[in-house]
């Protein structure tokens, strides 16, 4: 018998990614996702952040499942590293599997047990039964969950759109909503990503008049570019294909891989004489062919990088190509996109991209169906997810235009531990929560201080300078010397570096500080005086590192 | 008599920005535009980029003038850095002289000759005859040329839209652009920062009705931020204060500057009782207040960050506040200015901006204006300027579309010297140009070398190995000192350093390497052993530079 049940979300409220959402009670505990985050631009040299699962690690115990949503990077690209310190079995749909058990073969991570879940077959995990229910969303096989507890009916949507004519005619279970909100639902948590949007978001289908426009009197080959991750997307490329007699070849390693894993469990419908090998493309005409690969983000390593730069193996462009980018940029990618339809077009292709076309919809649902969503569930309480601030701030508007009371609103942030009773919701205590940045090898070796230090090497450069004392006598040894990289160009730099070395050691000798013992007070000297100079001089502030070697 | 003219751009043909195209004859040559262009994410630690006048600087016999069209800063920003090196006459209309004039007494430049020009108004620099064109833009009192020559008419629109209905009345002017195209036009350049969009863009005169709704709503105080040069989108927040019985107060240091530069000129009308400084705004209650500052691009040290932040000396946030962000992000700023709305949210601001509402209207001619300007000079040669290379080829596309012969039309690149003669215009010869990245004091001691060092400290920081040897015997004098900042938290890098440490002084006694003779050999040794070694530990490459000290 759950006396209460804490929702707290160890990531995803200030974010886009990151989600993952605890539900407990004093029994039980349940993790919804455990996504990653791609870097923001100060992030330097991080590869990936992902949430801080210490809350978890520390009520392992307690732990039952990881049920998953969908399969997309930000909800389920922590695994691996959850998994690096638990095991815990993992609940998803037949796709949604398919595709995290790929993900963690690549890590080597095996003896983990996982559960298939259906969309409207309820199973019991302690003290919650969940129902799946299906959504709509730009990866398919996504689903949202009812979660029945002894204090009320928790609904927590995923990332969803109402997306009326699905790809797959499997339609978003509007029924199912509906039915809890009549029963009455306790709280409501809904993804906010679109929530200043206004309006409808299109059906993935309204795609293929975009793509039957371009693929229909493209005059050559025709190159899509999409995520790996988009079955749909892949799925109507296929289906335009066909109508305009092409064939279909898929490349690059997650798309193929991706594509196999729905291919096989049945979620990607490509017959074999329209498949064609990476190999096999010089025995089509250009005319006849689609390649589809990744690097819609304008990623350096990506197919589309590679070919637009002509290092791709056996895919060069030709002035006679049609590239599609086939989705949107995120925040903070604009600029890598541009560069690479410019070098595309300086090569005579064709670029139609989300600018000067109609070739994606975005998977997330707009203010009406937001609207939709909260009037369908009636909750009693709501609590906007998967957004930064200012989207679930807007979602909060948009729940309160429909009559939730703003007290029973909790715009909270990630860490905030939302509690609900059979009688209440309140919000009193915080847990510990955090980003985790991963760099090659290092998770959580990389901290705000090393990104501090990167940021100001990435503005100045730095500027080493080395004195070497007598351990005996503490005397100079040598003039300083000074080492700098990243500060100016170095031919155009002998000078000052002459004029530093001079200042420096002139410093060193009327400072009247034993060498010896006093290295800290020197030091201080050197990266002042440093400082000053550079300033002066060059008005940039490299970081400055002075260096005591006694010998 | 000039038996030729080149055609010659030194920057602006890969980029939006570095605006600035020279045109010369065998006698006498002019330069249009000056312009800057801010840093790409990749150009670390620069503060702006300039273009590099080498090719002006040659000819400094024969330069003539400096032709301005508009104030913008990417087409009159590079002025200060180019009169750094020669003296020439600057030609432009009141109140772009008016701006550039400013900004040089900023730069401490005087004794220069300024000559104002007014439209439709010819003037006569050597071999070329100019006149200026009223055209419409996002800052007051831009202008196109026509230039006539011995070898034909060229036209250059400068930065424009066709707006039906100018804030200030004063009309794009079409008559005049018609006439010179109905009397024959050699060469046309048009602006191209559009040409990608669709339709027609819309009057500067729409954001009104937008700023009547968000104003007449509002509860409290309001606060609008925009380009400090976009005095046109000023005086429609002046109008429509006026309208809502509301004070306007304008702060930051570019925006007061301009504004007040544009008050004394005419082309911005406050009246006294309606302006209120930033001191006096204690004295008025929120709902009569508007403040107009800078910052639209979530700009650290701008007026709307420091406000959001709460660093504002006389500003502060407030739950009540509605901010209205008026202006586009331009590409690569989009992270920047969601953090800055986010900031704003969290205090309980309702925030307005492009992707919510419309409160921005772009300066650039769409598709269709771009058809007519073409349809209106019908030029005999065509070179779309202005632009990365995808939109620049668009408008070539357009320009085909119209009927242009396509060799006729010049995509061509920054350098690239097109030369008209009486019969004909061919592309033959190419010029020095370049990006000369301007940091601190310095203009040019920052070049690729040192931002890839920037790029590479910025990704893993960096590993000093500092070696002392003796002078006499060659010996080692200590254990080898290795220093490290960026690669990772140093409270977990004693061990890995420890070990680095044993690995390089292992390394040098087992090389049988001469440390006093071949201190190159050994460094090359140190720096290979080392990637390897933290390649392996952590994935991660920082700059590796070891340091042979001889005592």
């Amino acid at each position: 018998m759950a006396e209460f049940v804490n929702v707290v979300a160890l990531g995803g409220l200030d974010e886009i990614g990151l989600n993952s959402t605890v539900f407990e009670t004093q029994n039980d505990m349940i993790l919804v996702d455990a996504g990653l985050m791609f870097p923001e631009e100060d992030m330097l040299g991080v590869d990936i952040v992902i949430p801080d699962f210490s809350y978890i690690y520390e009520n392992k115990d307690k732990l039952r499942a990881l049920i998953l949503t969908h399969a997309h990077e930000d909800h389920v690209g922590a695994i691996p590293y959850l998994l690096q310190n638990i095991n815990v079995p993992i609940y998803g749909t037949k796709l949604t599997l398919g595709l995290v058990k790929a993900k963690l073969k690549e890590f080597k991570i095996t003896n983990v047990q996982f559960v298939e879940i259906e969309p409207s077959r309820k199973f019991q995990i302690g003290d919650f039964e969940l129902e799946p229910i299906r959504t709509t969303h730009s990866i398919v096989d996504g689903v949202g969950f009812a979660i029945t507890t002894d204090v009320g009916v928790i609904i927590h949507t995923g990332d969803f759109k109402i997306d009326q004519t699905p790809v797959d005619g499997k339609p978003f279970d509007m029924l199912k909503f509906s039915e809890y909100g009549s029963k009455g639902v306790k709280l409501l948590l809904s993804d906010s990503t679109n929530a200043t949007v206004k309006g409808f978001t299109g059906s993935e289908k309204e795609i293929k008049r975009g793509f039957l426009d371009i693929f229909s009197s493209a005059k050559g080959r025709i190159l899509v570019v999409t995520f790996a991750s988009n079955i749909h997307r892949i799925q109507q490329v296929v289906n335009t294909a066909i109508e305009t007699n092409r064939k279909v070849c898929i490349t690059g390693k997650s798309m193929v891989q991706n594509a196999t894993i729905a291919r096989q469990l049945g979620y990607l419908s490509i017959p074999d004489n329209v498949l064609v090998c990476e190999d096999e493309i010089a025995k089509f005409s250009d005319k006849e062919l689609i390649i589809v690969t990744t690097g819609s983000q304008g990623e350096p390593m990506s197919g589309l990088s590679r070919i637009a730069l002509g290092e791709h193996k056996n895919i060069k462009i030709k002035p006679t190509d049609t590239v599609v980018i086939s989705a949107k940029a995120i925040p903070g990618n604009e600029r890598a996109i541009l560069k690479v339809i410019n070098t595309l077009s300086r090569k005579g292709a064709k670029v139609f991209y989300e600018g000067n076309s109609n070739v994606h919809v975005s998977g997330h649902a707009s203010q009406e169906e937001l609207k939709l969503m909260i009037n369908m569930v009636r909750p009693q309480y709501f609590m906007p997810i998967h957004g930064e601030y200012m989207m679930r701030r807007q979602h909060a508007s948009i729940a309160e235009e429909l009559g939730i009371p703003s007290r029973n609103i909790f715009t909270i942030d990630n860490g905030d531990v939302l509690t609900l009773t059979k009688d209440n919701a309140k919000m009193e205590q915080k847990i510990r929560t955090g980003r985790v940045f991963v760099d090659g090898k290092g998770v959580g070796d990389v901290e705000d201080v090393v990104i501090r230090d990167r940021i100001k090497l990435s503005t100045d450069g730095f500027v080493v300078v080395i004195v070497t004392v007598s351990n005996t006598t503490g005397e100079l040894l040598s003039d300083p010397e000074i080492i700098t990289k990243g500060l100016l160009y170095e031919e155009k730099s002998q000078k000052l570096l002459h004029e530093a070395t001079m200042m420096v050691k002139n410093l060193i000798n009327q400072s009247g500080v034993d060498l010896k013992t006093d290295a800290y007070e020197i030091k201080k000297k050197i990266r002042k005086a440093m400082n000053k100079f550079l300033h002066k001089k060059l008005m940039r502030n490299p970081m400055v590192l002075p260096i005591i070697m006694e010998i």
